[in-house]
């Protein structure tokens, strides 16, 4: 048509990951959120490769207890065997591939395929398969390990080859947290908010508190942290008196930095007079956990490694996480813990127990998903990040050092 | 398995787009309808490089009105500032990237980011942004701002660093349109298809009108241009007759060609004896725009560039837009305007106003999607264009240029 | 940020087919079921260079008669002709690619394409063209005729210009299904079960009886392939003595291997005691077909290529298709034939005819998404195939041979 240059189309969705492309102190390229080959690539070197927090040993507190964990295109079974041993395994058929196991919780004495009944143990061995012939060696098959580890409760699975270095962290927070007996808790309530963004906008969402004034009205009547300047001496000191009596003399602590493979963090900042937990209207919620006395109006911030976030208030816990379901599809899952004697209806109601961070979800499912929608114009450009963005520019370092 | 080849898949989405494939005489080949790659391309070398007509004065009539107009993933913001200058930028915050604002239109002091406060004038200046240190100059983080036109009161914007030269063929087309005075209309209807197919189908459709006659049995019924040998010479000197009487002396006019930014185009053509207007009985819709005296029983054709098309009658007038949503989604938006002062329910009905571009832009919806779904056939090929097609190759010629 | 290295994705979608990384016996690797390039080039260069079953001469009895066959993006015309030959034709417009025909079965004198009008006959050719100028052919301009081949009143369709030879096989086979004559029996019944799995896996599925046991209950109670030990010789022996008495003295007949261009395949097995046909009761569904005298107490196995399967029942016969419609969408369509003067609620009851296959159905929508889902995974590792699964294997080689 009187036109005949050959011109050259957008980069390849498989393209090099440039990083060398991010500017420090700027939020990441655009490409980082619209690409399907990275988020290919983020879940097999970055969610695969990380330890993830997948439940609490109240979940499988018997032999044969199990429940299923799935993530992206993953789906792990965490069982306890008839040891008493606890194991994560990949719920994917050696044979030829069919999801292993259908129920998301149960108890069961083997995991019977349902396609063709390869049949496997609680330990994810294989234990028949009919009509294999007589060069089968069951031993080849067992189903996919993953690595696994249980702190103070809390389970952790790893399914990459070589796992972050997680212990010398976790003796580091072990202390700070030993207070609120996380292993004694159970689950009191468990929701999913489904946002239409990559999960990195998530994530990035929960770290960073300079949104809170702004999107979350609730949150910010009671917590201090929407405003690092309203965090005064003399309101740290009060929370650090309370915690005295309390049986709570927590301290700050933060591991990370680009040289480290996992980022732990622990930090206890003030509520607001009139509050002494995240309630509506400041009154407790639930009763204390661990051997904790009394209130001290504080609440713990924990991270173990970048995905796996918690907030301790004294009579609760709230476990966060952001689980990608597709390149634009993220689960916001909030799981809330109370003492494990605590009964429901009597010694807490879960409509009030679970307000705040309901509400505060509900906004940031709408917030994280404008983000999205923004960013996936062409004409986004990363801008400057602020000084209370500090946690986002922690996850890029350790993410960008392992995709 | 006992075979030993390599085999090549087909050309990668992102293959080079090669031109020369193209046939002049006849369709673009298969790729330029299926392929994601050339649909990014398509947006960010045609879409984002051209003028498109986004809305009308009266949508920001007073200081701090404004409006948003979407486009495939682009946003844009459309306000009138304090001055009194009405001005467009893109949807999208400088600090990390959402939409800053979410409402479609209404009336504001500044724009205010929901996601982190940073709040932006109405000419998209950054007026303030919290906590960002001492090295941050605001200046630095306007909005990006868009090339914006108005032309008798229909509002174009171009978000490319170089639009194309619109000014010599706006002021061809001026005299010809003056008589209907655009400006001094309003918009009484404003309606929405969603078509399942690539928005060039959309575009190709609206460019010939070879398709009317076995596929739009309503239009054939009053409108000439379905059938070229049916506007005689008798019916076309009728019209300029009664032309004379009503104050509009019109003149065609074309610009466009293989060497030309931007086409023009401006035709009036008879409707058949006994309509006025494009009515259902042939009836006056509306009062006349204008300083028209009287009906001379024809319509215009209005195209300020390939993306902007207008249809004006006597009475009233009809903007089209095609506006890509994704690869094979596309919106066919028709907005009804009426002279200024006209009062709905008294000196027009919505109902019937919008009755023939609506049942014709039904029957669109269906052989738009029909012509989609064979050209994704691998079967697909190109085929000859008629000689009432000499739209599409204009089309063509022009999109061929800008990708 | 301190990191400086380029870092490769994975392996683009359109990376080479490395047919190598198969191995022999094992299921295939993850990418031929999760890529969209491989994908499209089995549409290409699997089902468009097979032949396809699109249906039964019932279907087209009469001159005009026409139905429309659609598998993927493809959609094709089948129609009977004045001179009563029966065509296939792409339904693609040779114009600007429109579905011409938009009915899914009808009576019709011509096709006529819903856009502008281009007319083509019952054969295909284009009849009629308006405003082509005087240098077009309408010789150069007919739809994109299929190969097509009636085989005992089954239509077979191949789309590519070298179609797989077909003749030798039909010529083995065709003895042995005579009995059930196939000509005389009309479509009872026809439901889609929509899979969320790529359409290898449905075949991988229909191929072996493997899973038969464990998943399909209600088949297992009454055919003896679920379990090849429990086809005792007594068992055979008793179905070839009553196949004597019924006019059924079918024998075995295997075409097959990576040398062959088509599979054949047809095999005649035994129900347990008390089942004459794949009924819920046991008892009879409908007249018995062709020239049959009396039950055997057996069904046949019918491949007609790997994407063809029958089963014929003394009383009824069944096909089976697997259609493509996306990467990860199959339709699974099921159509019971019964003897052609049958009359419904007399001589047969549809729920009781179709119970068998619809609960196996069903069962077979979930296992194969099941199987899909975990393949999906990052971690699966194609698994060893059974003794029971040789189908499977045959399979591979004809794919593997053709993509």
């Amino acid at each position: 048509m009187g036109i005949s240059t050959k011109k050259r189309l957008s980069p390849a969705d498989n393209a090099p990951l440039n990083v060398e492309d991010c500017i420090s102190g700027f939020g990441l390229p655009r490409r980082f959120y619209t690409s399907t080959g990275i988020y290919e690539n983020d879940i097999k070197n970055y969610w695969n490769c990380s330890w993830i927090w997948v439940g609490h040993i109240t979940q499988v507190s018997k032999p044969g207890d199990f429940f299923v964990f799935d993530y992206s295109q993953e789906s792990v079974i965490i069982s306890r065997d008839r040891e008493g041993q606890v194991n994560a395994f990949m719920n994917v058929c050696r044979h030829r591939g069919s999801r292993v196991c259908t129920e998301k919780s149960g108890s069961t004495r083997v995991f019977s395929c349902p396609y063709h009944a390869w049949t496997y143990e609680l330990d994810g061995q294989l234990r028949s398969a009919r009509e294999m012939g007589p060069e089968f060696d069951r031993r080849d098959y067992r189903l996919r390990q993953l690595h696994l580890r249980i702190f103070q409760g809390l389970i952790f699975v790893c399914a990459g080859d070589a796992p972050p270095d997680i212990e010398a962290g976790l003796q580091d927070i072990a202390p700070l947290i030993a207070p609120f007996n996380i292993e004694n808790t159970k689950i009191a309530h468990h929701a999913s908010y489904l946002v239409s963004a990559n999960w990195k906008l998530a994530i990035e969402n929960y770290m960073e508190c300079y949104h809170c004034g702004p999107a979350h009205a609730e949150y910010s009547l009671s917590h201090s942290l929407k405003d690092p300047k309203s965090i005064t001496p003399e309101l740290i000191s009060e929370m650090h008196r309370a915690g005295e009596i309390a049986g709570l003399p927590i301290q700050d602590f933060a591991l990370n930095g680009s040289d480290v493979d996992m980022h732990f963090f622990c930090q206890r900042y003030p509520l607001y007079p009139g509050y002494v937990t995240g309630s509506k209207t400041g009154a407790p919620l639930a009763p204390l956990l661990g051997e904790l006395k009394s209130y001290d109006g504080g609440t713990t911030d924990i991270q173990i490694g970048i995905l796996n976030n918690f907030l301790a208030y004294s009579d609760h816990m709230i476990g966060y996480r952001f689980i990608p379901i597709s390149l634009q599809e993220t689960n916001i899952e909030v799981i809330w813990f109370v003492q494990k004697d605590a009964l429901e209806g009597k010694d807490y109601i879960i409509e009030d127990l679970t307000w705040l961070w309901h509400v505060t979800s509900q906004d940031d499912e709408q917030i994280i998903s404008l983000n999205q929608k923004g960013i996936n114009s062409h004409y986004f450009t990363p801008g400057p990040l602020s000084e209370m963005e500090w946690g986002i520019r922690a996850f890029y370092q350790n993410y960008l050092r392992m995709v």
